[in-house]
C-alpha cells in the first residue's frame, strides 16, 4: 500500500497565508521535504516552522545556489528515489513550496518523476503575483485584460516585445536583471505606472520606489508589478 | 475612530483553501459584505459559511446578471456609503472575494472608491489560475516561461496574436465564448497541449477534454491551460 505525496503550496511568507488544507496536511504527514541551499536553513521550512507539530521526519533537497541542468536533473532523480522508498512503505510525504507549486516552483520536477507510478495531490497555495499586488494596493488585472508574468532574465528585446502587446504585468525573477529592467521601463514611458516590492508579506518586506532601488542588492524575492493604464480600478 | 474595511481572498471553491489569516479576519468581522446576483445566493457567501460564527452582521451587494458600466457605478457608489456608514461607526467590514481580491475580482472598485480615505487591508487568496492548475496535475510556467492570463471575450483575431507571442496561457472568463476558443486553438494546433476544468476545486468540478464540452453550457467559473511546449516539468 503506497504512501501519497503531497506538494503543499505554502503560500508567499507570512505563515498566517498557509490555507487550512495545506496547514492540516503538514501536521498530518509522516516525512516533511522541502527545498534547501547547499548549506544552511531552507525559507520553505523556516516560513512553516510556527506550523510543526514537532516529531515528523524532515528530507531537506539541497541545491547549489548556482545551478546547472544536469546536477539539478541528478538532485532531482535522488530526491526523487528517497521519496519513492517513504511512499512504498506507506508514508505521507508533504513536500513544501513556497508559493503555489505549479507557479514556477521546482515542485513540478519532482511530480514529472513520480506522478506516473504514486499518488500526488498539490495543493494550491497563495502565490507571489497575489501576495505582491495585495502589498502595494495595486490591483493586477480587471475586465477583458491581458496579464503576462514575465521572467527578467528575457533579454531587453524580448522584455520590450512583451510589454507591448499586454496590458498588464508581473516581473518576477528581477534579482541582478534588475537594471536592465528599469532601462526597458523607462525607455517605454512605463516607469510611473511600475511598483516594486521585496519579500511581499515577509517581516524583511520593502516596497520602494523604482528610482530608489539599488540595482546591485535586488533579491530573488521581489516583483515589479505595472498596468499599461496605470489603474486597473476604475469602473 | 475609523473601522477598518478588509478585501478577504476566500479561494477558489474548497472551504478549506482559505488562509489562516483570512478565516481568522472572517471570524473578527463586525460585518460581513459579499457579492451576489440580483436574487438569491451568493456563492462567496456559501464558500465561507462552514467559517462563519454567527451573529455578524451581513451585507449583500447585489449585481444584476447583465451588467451595464452605470448600474455598476451606481451599486459601487451605494456599497462604498453603506461600508463607509460602518467604518464611521468604527466597525470592521471584511469584504468576501472569491479566488484572489486583486486577480480581475470585483473589490479593486470598492477598493478605488475608499483607499484614500480609509484603512484598507488586502488579504491575498489562492487564485482560480493556481488552483485550476493544481487540480489538472498541469504545471503552469517554469523558467523563463512567460505566462498570459487571456480573457476569452477578446476577438478571435486578438487571442491568437496573444497566444502566438507566450509559452504558456490560460484562457479565462469562457462562458459563451467557448466554441470560438476552441476553434481558435484547433486552428493554431493548440488542442493537444490544453486542458478544460470548470468549478476547480469546488463540489461540482469536471474535467473534461476539450472535444467533450457541450459549448452551450460552459460556467463562468472554468478556465482551458496549455503549455506551448506541452510538458512545462521537464528539467
Amino acid at each position: 500500500m503506497s504512501g501519497r505525496l503531497v506538494g503543499l503550496g505554502i503560500g508567499p511568507g507570512d505563515p498566517d497565508l498557509i490555507t487550512l488544507k495545506a496547514y492540516r496536511l503538514l501536521q498530518e504527514a509522516d516525512v516533511v521535504a522541502y527545498p534547501a541551499p547547499e548549506a544552511g536553513e531552507s525559507l520553505a521550512r523556516k516560513l512553516v516552522a510556527p506550523h510543526l507539530p514537532g516529531g515528523q521526519a524532515e528530507m531537506a533537497i539541497r541545491m547549489p545556489m548556482s545551478v546547472q541542468r544536469f546536477p539539478a536533473q541528478e538532485i532531482y532523480d535522488r530526491a526523487a528515489g528517497e521519496i519513492s522508498a517513504h511512499l512504498g512503505a506507506g508514508r505521507t510525504v508533504a513536500v513544501l513550496c513556497e508559493g503555489d507549486p505549479f507557479f514556477y516552483g521546482s515542485f513540478m520536477y519532482l511530480f514529472g518523476r513520480m506522478a506516473e507510478r504514486h499518488p500526488v495531490e498539490v495543493v494550491p497555495g497563495v502565490s507571489s503575483l497575489t501576495a505582491c499586488s495585495a502589498v502595494l494596493g495595486a490591483p493586477l488585472a480587471a475586465r477583458n485584460d491581458v496579464l503576462s508574468v514575465i521572467p527578467a532574465p528575457l533579454a531587453a528585446e524580448e522584455l520590450k516585445r512583451q510589454l507591448a502587446t499586454t496590458d498588464a504585468a508581473a516581473l518576477i525573477k528581477l534579482g541582478r536583471h534588475f537594471a536592465k529592467v528599469r532601462q526597458v521601463l523607462d525607455e517605454l514611458g512605463l516607469t510611473q505606472h511600475a511598483r516594486y516590492v521585496e519579500r511581499a508579506t515577509m517581516d524583511a518586506q520593502r516596497i520602494l520606489p523604482l528610482a530608489e532601488v539599488d540595482d546591485t542588492a535586488v533579491p530573488y524575492f521581489s516583483m515589479i508589478l505595472l498596468h499599461a493604464r496605470g489603474e486597473a480600478w476604475r469602473v
